[in-house]
């Protein structure tokens, strides 16, 4: 990670080290992380919980967002949804994250997690732009 | 927990210990789970990661999946959306999920997400059930 | 339709018009529109097109969030979500929206479509408010 | 339109008439309609009514999925998200729309709504596929 990633990304983060979470990369918009599969982090089907990868994709927008964002503003998850393809069981979890329309207020993001490059679940959100002062 | 429990939410599930979260009830495509927040479930603004809320959502919703489902039947998690109202610190976060539509190879179900009797978080879900001989 | 129709509900409407939307209801963050299913309003499969109930849930939720907002406010959507239960051939559909959350720029609302009393569609969305001087 | 196009999309389709629309291509999983704003789309605020967007997606994923269907299955909706991004109050709107994940049951498609070459909404949507004795 170099100088690109913003402070809020890189420190503390207690929900993405419990999980292994990492970010490769993240900037202009765009962000990369990865997560290994270990069974701390199986459903009672002995695969992947949906909720480990939705947590990529909700971290993975963060920090796209905060390649964009002026130092006086924040940003809210406004909602996300999730969609999935292919049940996981091991290996490596890649999540890539892209802005797809910044408006003043609102802007629109899109995950896509991979698994040994098969596209295993996509997700779109909405985030909210704020001003520290209007916090 | 009575004899209503699935045995798949009762024993194995190393992602719902690892967060914490735990089934109060679990009959008649109802459920209700609760969690602790603890500061491994935080993320870098110092609240509820967002994905935690998810994990409830997405867990809560399989649990009242199996209390409709036929001994031959299983279900996987077509796509949920969650909206966010409330950023939470502490406390203690209830989830309930109600079946809202059971046809015969969709369901949709929906999870409210409360703090101190507060509404926090809403999520919308749809599952395909699916004989395990299609499996 | 009484005075707690604004007037954005109950004039100006061309699609509203179009499809044959009609408000019954508007006030305290809570709208009701009706429409009767006519041929025009069919899709190849000779079933309501999906679309006819997204624009009840939609305008609906236009509907409602102009009991709650300010002279000097304007909303606009943000994201909708609809999922269908039951393919509707004829008769009446009835709206039913509430804002479920009201926060100071977003809005969360939902919308029960029925048929004959059975719900068919059911739809989950968030607007964004802003002031006028902010458009 | 050729003879790539299935019967379905080309013939009986009485909403998709009264709002215009009209599909120029439809073949491997991908579809694309258009549809030219008129007076009668607009809703109470002069500008295009979200419903017709939502139409175009709707209907756009209808005809990219009967391009990948057998003869003896048919498709439902299950549910779709859209995001707007931008209204619009003249000319031509296209929708591109691509399966993006084309599993066994379930079926997932975007549609991307364009209005002079800007991205002015997006879709996210799952539909069911069954055979039609199971209907």
């Amino acid at each position: 990670m170099g100088k690109e990633m913003p402070a809020d990304m890189s420190g503390f983060n207690p929900f993405g080290d419990l999980i292994g979470l990492q970010f490769v990369q993240c900037e202009g918009g765009y962000s990369r992380c990865t997560l290994e599969v270990g069974q701390k982090l199986l459903n009672p089907h002995g695969v992947v919980h949906g909720g480990v990868m939705y947590s990529m994709a909700d971290t993975g927008m963060g920090g796209a967002m905060y390649t964009v964002m002026e130092k006086d503003e924040l940003c809210a998850t406004i909602e996300i949804k999730i969609v999935y393809f292919k049940a996981v069981r091991e290996g490596t979890l890649v999540c890539v994250t892209r802005i797809i329309n910044r408006g003043k207020r609102v802007a629109a993001l899109e995950s896509e997690i991979t698994s040994g490059g098969r596209l295993v679940a996509k997700a779109s959100g909405t985030y909210s732009i704020f001003a520290v002062k209007e916090h």
